[in-house]
Order: structure tokens, then sequence, then C-alpha cells
């Protein structure tokens, strides 16, 4: 733990960058290892291939150790060991010599991004393909081409982590962060480093109110194997969630709302959003994508929003090799940390307080009504009075900062303040 | 029944034309009488004059033979059989020989629409008169007439039409229209002729979910009789009903809610408005004046809305002789009809979807979603991983389409394929 | 009383501003007792020095007969008997000769108005001060200076007026007022007349169905022991109610909410603003600042509201000795009369009524409808047709005229007519 809270989560991304994440297999395992060295608490678990969840079932193990394409000459022109998004997420193994036209088949590219190789996975289907950008594709020429995929998808384990951080009550803060992309920086590596973080930022709290449950697991089936194990003690839990991704870049701070929209979650996060950002985009429940699409599905309901930088599918370089460690930078990750940060600290905070008083309190009593009235002489005092206004035994303090149109943290330090004073408890 | 649906509304509304309905007498019964030859099971019921409904008694029945003014020269200047607006409605029989002032004092015509012939009734006071052309009116020299009204006022009957639709439950979907004006065509005649397009629609149905009642009954006292004989089971039974009139000009769309302003019914006239017609006239309750001030009244509160083109009172031929059978056409009863159809086709297929499966389902081995992951694939998967989404066992599908600001029609095409797929029931 | 309800509320405000009143003391004493000559019925009710109020204590009684700064050649250069605002309201006695410099930290004078003689109070911490204007601060020189103030401090009173006024119910309309301040006018001398005359034109009632509650006390110290007195009465019984302060010049209306916001008090106050003043200023809670803090504390929750023309704090003349007698006028308080005369005529006059009859009723044998019904003839009936569409014996007259957008008077007033003709009851 530092004081100012600066934690080296670019650094961190850059140590994760080259490994080849995917829904199982070693990048993944290797992943969450190095996040163990820096949360020693997390816990790493995983499932068998073939356990089942809900409607969907866990899939072999997928491990790579080379790929490529070489030319009649034996010049490798596509190499897994440039880039891992080269290979087909899932690809099967491989080892053939095929015609352009045969090979043309098994390629990916983007004609309208020429210069990106697309991210593409099969996890559910057998295939094998080679990912490459378009300038790369049309400098193939007619040849035999000698291609390798040095691959396995045997019976394994998919892989995830978990981290509780017990508090004073049970209630808990849910966050989740997925683990399965290979070298894309926004999307994902900035949702891991970010969470960790914030982890280790909880961890050195003297004391805290809430338990806090962390994960990091594969996105979709990741998510769905997790709720099948814990959907019960969840849905009686967790107070506010918060799913972690594209929290890298800097052309943005963005929005999306959980399914229900005004749960505690979404109402913090407009909050500080609002209160600390001003100018953000936000999108409706329609523009879902990540993992809130099971925490959030009917019958679920679990309290899930995000708050994120450029939204998954809303930015050029998104899923392809142009979302890179170029794309994000170690001040725009502190930007969306202090944000998180910020809502952890509100919910941590938050409390409903109690008057002691009828009435309104003699103030100039306690020194801090003036005991001099002149016209213009109490502006300083109108926040103190506003919320004692509003303490009615139901309305939290975050209840009253929206009510009056205040930061919340403005109206805790009054309220501190009032408890000193013992005027509200 | 057809295949595309097309009835002749507009030729229907010729036959009937001519006819001089009231609210009670011949005219009206030829008029249920025709209706009857194209609806079979439709039932043609009456009540005796005197007949108490609440506040109100069912008067004498009225009928008439012929009426005219001559003048000295025996010529006859203005002919119920050339008009049937000509004579006040329910006017008592008179044969007398007037000055000028002393006609005058019988003669209704209107200054703001010199070409017009105003439709006048008096019900509930004996009276005689004469609707005329302010035209006409102004020709009118000093010279003594003749005036002859050879009709009939005496206990008798009101007559009114009921059709009921079994269907699999006894929930019912309510359509009033009304058959007690003269020769008019957007008020009324269009109302009575596009609800017996909607009755042979539904008729044709090879089965429904629910019953149908449908009425043709004289304004107010109609109403107000039906419900003083059939409250306790509309209250129960009725969970949508629409007042169907002014259905026939092609100048606007307009709607008027119910009192609530929140039923099915207006939620579903809306969203169909909204999605086919996108500019339409929003009337306040406050602007009522057919039967929903029967039906929306206190202590009755039946879920009743009307979906229109110009609204009665709304345009200069409203009630005059110049809301004639050039003021509507087939293509806009045509046009109206699509629009109550699709209402009705909303209501039979809506249903709360319950989700089989827990989590969002894996819908790649289904064969729906990609198997394989490249940037912007799903986007065609969107609409039914929204409705997925808020699957929640409370929802009907109508009201995701309302969440998903989609046509329902839209949404209902997803979720039979997703019924198919075994995800939803 | 009077026929038009035009009370000399400037002549009293005349006769009560030389009047030196604080919390407590002969000055507030006479006020009361020249209130009581015009509402033979107010007691005057008194708790002594010491008495504990929830969180207050009231202090001894302040009471003052003269006091001057005198320059070394025995000119009187301040002086309480020009202004009872020159003396800090509650100084201790002093008789001493001091230097420039020593009176300088007694003295209080305003640099941005400089012709304004400050108002300032003292009551919970001993000290002695005088207040000038900065022109005449200015004007004083090196010299020694004879301060004399002739008042005392001792164990006493602290005295309020009550005036109840029964009515058929015991439910209450509570109206209070304060007489604590010196010779200002608007704030506050405008409050104690207007509701003085509030109280003879309620005393005028014929008969009325609330009871009324009205005092006149010490702001804050006055209306928190009034609370620990009364309170359980008060929330069991208080329907509405009205902290009357700031009500007697012409530059603006205004209204300031309860902490609800959205009680009886509220509606009625927005309702009468919107409909007979249409501009008006409308503060929120936050800008609160006189007793409503006391009343609409958390645990008290009156419905209590402000109608005020321009409120404390808001006009530069604001507790100086520029709020005076040519700030405010007789036409200006009369405006204000007439707003709390209508705010309590609704109050008054608002039921809830019962339809005697269901469906709609059949007007024309009432003679209210026409009986001849021809195009655009029942326009007039308009407002009497909506009130009984919404007469469910839930809504309030009150909540009619809101649903219907109209003046309450005006739908009050058909109302009376539907009822003699027994539609209602």
């Amino acid at each position: 733990m530092n004081k100012k809270n600066i934690y080296p989560m670019y650094k961190w991304m850059k140590d994760l960058f080259p490994l080849c994440r995917s829904i199982s297999g070693q990048g993944s395992r290797d992943t969450l290892h190095y996040i163990q060295k820096i949360l020693k608490n997390l816990k790493i678990k995983q499932v068998k291939s073939g356990y089942k969840a809900f409607d969907w079932t866990v899939p072999d193990e997928w491990n790579i150790k080379d790929a490529y394409i070489k030319d009649s000459r034996g010049i490798k022109l596509i190499n897994f060991k440039d880039n891992n998004l080269h290979v087909v997420s899932y690809s099967e193994p491989v080892n053939k010599h095929l015609t352009l036209n045969e090979l043309n088949k098994h390629l990916y590219s983007l004609p309208s991004q020429p210069n990106a190789i697309p991210y593409v996975t099969s996890y559910y289907k057998k295939r094998w393909g080679f990912c490459l950008t378009e300038n790369q594709r049309k400098k193939l020429k007619s040849d035999k081409y000698h291609v390798v995929i040095n691959s396995s998808l045997e019976p394994g384990h998919m892989s995830y982590g978990e981290l509780l951080i017990p508090g004073k009550t049970k209630k808990e803060i849910f966050i989740s962060t997925y683990i399965c992309h290979p070298s894309m920086a926004n999307n994902e590596l900035s949702g891991p480093v970010l969470t960790t973080a914030l982890a280790k930022y909880i961890s050195g709290f003297e004391k805290h109110n809430f338990s806090y449950r962390i994960i990091f697991i594969p996105e979709t089936i990741g998510s769905i194997v997790y709720l099948s194990k814990n959907i019960n003690k969840l849905k009686k839990n967790v107070m506010a969630g918060f799913n972690v991704t594209c929290v890298g870049d800097d052309r943005a701070y963005s929005f999306l709302p959980s399914r229900n929209g005004n749960t505690l979650s979404d109402r913090v996060a407009l909050h500080v959003l609002k209160h600390k950002i001003k100018k953000f985009i936000k999108y409706s429940y329609l523009d879902r994508g990540s993992d809130e699409r099971q925490y959030c599905a009917p019958g679920v309901d679990l309290p899930v929003a995000s708050v994120m930088r450029s939204k998954y599918g809303s930015y050029p370089e998104y899923h392809t090799s142009l979302d890179n460690l170029s794309f994000v930078n170690q001040s725009s990750l502190e930007g969306s940390f202090k944000i998180y940060k910020c809502m952890i600290d509100i919910l941590e905070s938050n409390f409903v307080p109690k008057m002691k008083i009828f009435c309104e309190p003699q103030l100039s009593l306690r020194g801090i009504y003036p005991d001099l009235s002149i016209k213009n002489s109490t502006a300083n005092l109108k926040i103190m009075m506003n919320i004692l206004a509003y303490v009615d035994g139901k309305n939290s303090l975050f209840d009253i900062a929206e009510l009056l149109k205040e930061p919340f943290w403005k109206i805790h330090k009054e309220a501190i303040f009032l408890q000193k004073l013992k005027l509200i408890k």
C-alpha cells in the first residue's frame, strides 16, 4: 500500500500484454499467477472441461506453443510469436501444405482497417485460422504455403481468480473483470490491472463496512460458471457491483447502467461522474455487451453497472491489434481508478444519519452559527442547515447529497462535523 | 372472408346512406338487417319505449314517410325525399298552412356554411322543424306555405345489434359503433361499415384467444341502455375496447384516449399509430364527445379508446349534408381498417414470455449466434438478445416492444423464433 | 367586519412601526395588545425566561428605554429615539466614555449600502452595540464618546398571541406570523397586519368547516416554544398551514414550498398564484429561512408553505432601515390579502363530490342541455360535463380543478349548480 494510492497499473499491463490468454489455457493461468503475486490472498480456482453451467458447457482447454505460415521459400510470413492475435483463438492443431486458395478460407482480415490484425475466436466450433492485416494479405501470392499451428485442445480446466476481503458486515460489494483476451490493452488488460489496484486499495483499509468479492474470470463462460456456483450468495449479499472493463484510454468517460438502471451502483456511478467528470457518455442497457448480460439477466438481477473510458465496440481499435499499449496510458488508468476509488469511498462512508434533536438545533450555542446576526452573515452555514433539514432517519447521506445536488464528499464532511457536535448519529 | 382482408366498406356505405336512421324507427332497423346479411350471427335486439336505463328513458319510436314545404304555387321547395336531413329528427307530424314568419320559427340553417343542410335532432322535446341550406332559406319569399311532415311518434322499440364471437377465454375485446345518424358518411356510416369489416375479419380467425363483443347501437341512449343490461359482465371481462367512429376521410389520423388514459387499449392504439402512421393528432379525454362518455363514466370505467381520422366536431362538414359520400372513400376506410386490424392482431398475439434458461442462452450452439466471433459480426442478433434480456416473466411481449422502442410485430416475429428454439415459452 | 373585506392594514402597520419589538420585552407585548384590540379573542400567553424547548432555552427578557452616542461636545450623533434599529437587539446596558477606536468595536454598518442602518441582534451572547449608516460612521472623528444604553436583561417572559376560531370540525388551518423585529415594514410588520386582517375575515364567516389556529410569535425561539407545547395536537389536526411574512411590497409575488413540497398547502398556494397572478417566483425549500424551518423539520412535518411578495433576503432593503413604511403600501398588502383569502376560500369550499347517477345524466331534461341538438350548440356545457366526468368519489373538487386546468372558483360555481340539480352530493 502506498499513501497516494498510485499503483503501477501500466507496468503490470506491459508485463501481462504478451501472454496468450483465452477462456482457458496456460496464458490465462499465468495471468492469474502474476496477479496473485500482487494480491497475496487471491485464490485461483478451476472447473473441469465439461462442467455444465445453466445452458453452457466448459469447453476443452486450449494451449498453443507456436504457429506460422511459411511460403515455399521457407520464409515465415505470419508468425504467432510476433503477435498472438495472428491465430484464431481455440484453433485446432494443423500442419499442412496449401495453395493460396485453400489457405484463404482460413484467413481473416479487415478491409476497412488495412493495418489492423483482427481478434477472432471460435470457442465452440472446431476450426483453425490465421488473422492478419489486409495489407499483409494483399501481398500473398500464388504459392504453396506451409501452415503450422502447434496447439492442443484437450480436456483440462478453465481457471479464474477470486479474492474475498471480509468487512464488518456480510453485505458485499462485487467487482468483476475478465481475463480471456490475448494481447489487447483497453479491452481487456485495463480491466484486470485497475481491478488489481482497486483490490490493493481496499486491502489497505484499516477497517471497512462491506465485504468485497473481486473476481477475475473469462468473459461470458466465466461469469456464467461463477454465477452457477455462487448465485444464491450473491443475490443475498451484493449491495452494489461493477463490471470493470475498457478503463485505459483517454478519449472519454462513459457509463453503462444495470438492467434496472436505478440501483445503488447506478446512482453512485452517475453521482461521481456528474460531480467529477461532468461530460461523459451515458449509454443505455440496450448498448450492453459484457458480463452485465449475465449479472443483470432476468432472475439474476444483480446491481452491476460499468464506468468505462471508450466502451467496447465504440472505438475503431476495438478487437484489433491497434488496441495496444500505445492506446492506453498510466494517467488514463489513474483517472479511471479515481472514479472507482471514489465510488468505493462513497459506498463505505454512506450511512443513514439520525437527528438527536427535535426542531432546529441551536447552532449558535455550539459556536458554529454566528451569535451575532447581521444580514448575509450565515451563507456558509447553508449546507449544514440543509443537511439537518433532510435528516429524517430515512434518507441516507447519499440520498441527501442527491437531494441537495451537492457532491457526496462535501455533504459527508459536514455530516462528520455534525456527528462531532452530537447533533446527528 | 377474403384472403387480403379487403372488404367493400364503401359499397356497404353507399347502400346504407339513403336510409333515414334515428335513435329508433324503421331506418335503423333496416340498417341492422343489412348488416345482418353480412354478419349472419348478429343478433338484433330491442327495448320498449319507456324502458328506464339509469337516468334515461327510451323515447317513443319515430317513423317518417314523407315531408315537404310547398309554396302557394304547389311547388315543393324543400323535400325530405331529396335529403332526409331536411327534417329535424324526431319531428312530430304536422300539416299546416303558414306565413313565412310563422314558418321561420321552424327552420334551421347555417349562415356560416350557406351550402350545408345542418343535422338537427329533438329527441326529448316534442317539436317539428325543417333544415335547409342558408341559400335555400334566402330564396324564401313572403308567401303562404304548406308544410307537411308525415311522421309518427308512438310507443314502439329502440333496436340495436349485438355480435358475440366466443374465443378461447371469456376475456373480451369490446367494439362499439353507432347507427342513429341519417344520411351522413364520416360521422357516422364509416363507423358501422368498418366495424362490420372488422367483425368479418375476426370471424375468419381459425382460432383466437379473446372473445369479441361487437355492438351497433344508437349513440348515448343506446350505450346507456346497453350498459344498464350488461355492465357487470363488461366490467368483469373487457380487457380492451374501442368506440369506432369517424374513420372514413383522408385528412388525418387521430386518437382519443380513455378516461384512465393508460389502459391496454390506449397503449396499443398509440403503439400502432406511432409505428404505422407517425404523424397523428393526440386528443385529450377532455375532447371526448361520443360513447366513451358512457363507457368511461366514473364507476363504469371500461378501457375504451378511439382511433379516428377527422374527429367529430373537428371538420367543417361535421353534422351537415356536406359529410356525404364524397367526403369519404374506400382507401381511407381501408387505412383505418388496417390500424384496427393491427390493434386486434397485437391483442391476440401478445403473451407473457417465460425464459426457459437461466443466464444468457448459448445461441451459437443453436446456429443463430455466429460460432466464429469477429468484430461487428453480431449486429443482426441485437433484437433477439434484447428480447431475451427483458423476458422476466412479468413483461408481456407488448411491454418489451415498448421498452425496446420497436414495433410489436418485429418483436413478435423474433419471439416466435425464440419459442421454436425452446428458449422461451 | 366590512363587506368588501378591506382592512386598514397599512394604518395598523403605521401604528405598530415605532414599537421596539424583540424576541421579548415591552415592545412585543405592546404589539400583541394592539392586535388584541382588533382581535378580541386573541389570547396573550407567555413562558418564563429559562423555559426549555427541545434544544433551546428562552433567554432573559430584554427592555430598553434609551440609548445614544454623544460626542465630546455633548451632541447626540446616534440616537435610539430616532430609530430603534440603532441599537443591537438584546444589547446589555452600558454607560462609558470611549475613544473612537474603542467605540468602533461596537459599531455595525454596511459599506455596500451607505444609507442603510443594518438590523443586528445578539440574543444568545451578551454584548452591546450600535448600528448606523456607513455615511454616519465615516463622519465620526477621533474624539472621546459617551455611549449609553439604558437597557435591562433580566428574568422575565417571552410573550406570544394565539387565536383559536373553532369550526365545524377539529381539523385545523394553521397560520403563523412573527412579531420580533423592530421598526421594519415588509419583514416583518406586513406579516402580522395581514394575519390580523385574515383573522378578522375568518371570524366574520357565518359558518366554516375548519378550525383556525392563528399565532403571533417571535421567530425561531417562538415557533420552537409553540411546537414544544402543541406538537401532538398540531400533527393530528393541521390540514394546511401558512407562515405569513414579507407580504407588503409591490415588486413580485413568490412562493416557498413546505419540505414535502406537495401538501394541500403547496397545491392550493400554487393553484391560486397560477390562476390569479400568473408570473411569480417559485422558490425551493432549500431557499427557506423562516419558521418553516421548525414547522417542516424532520419529525414535525407540518404542511406549512408561504406565499410572499419579495422574499426575506432577496431584496436589498431587507434587514435594514430601508425596509420602512415607504417600501410597502396598502394596495400591495391588499393584493397579498386577496391571495390568502382565496386560499382560505378554496380550503373551506372544497369537498369530495359524489355522483348520484350512473352514466351521463340526461341534462336536457333538467333544462341545461339544449333539447334541440344542432352543431356547436353545446360548447357552454363543456365544463359542467367535464366535472361530471371526474366525479368518481375520490377526486375532490380541487383535484378536479387541477385535472381540468381550470381555476377552482369556476369549477366550484358549476359544482354548486350540479348540487342544486341533485346530480352530485
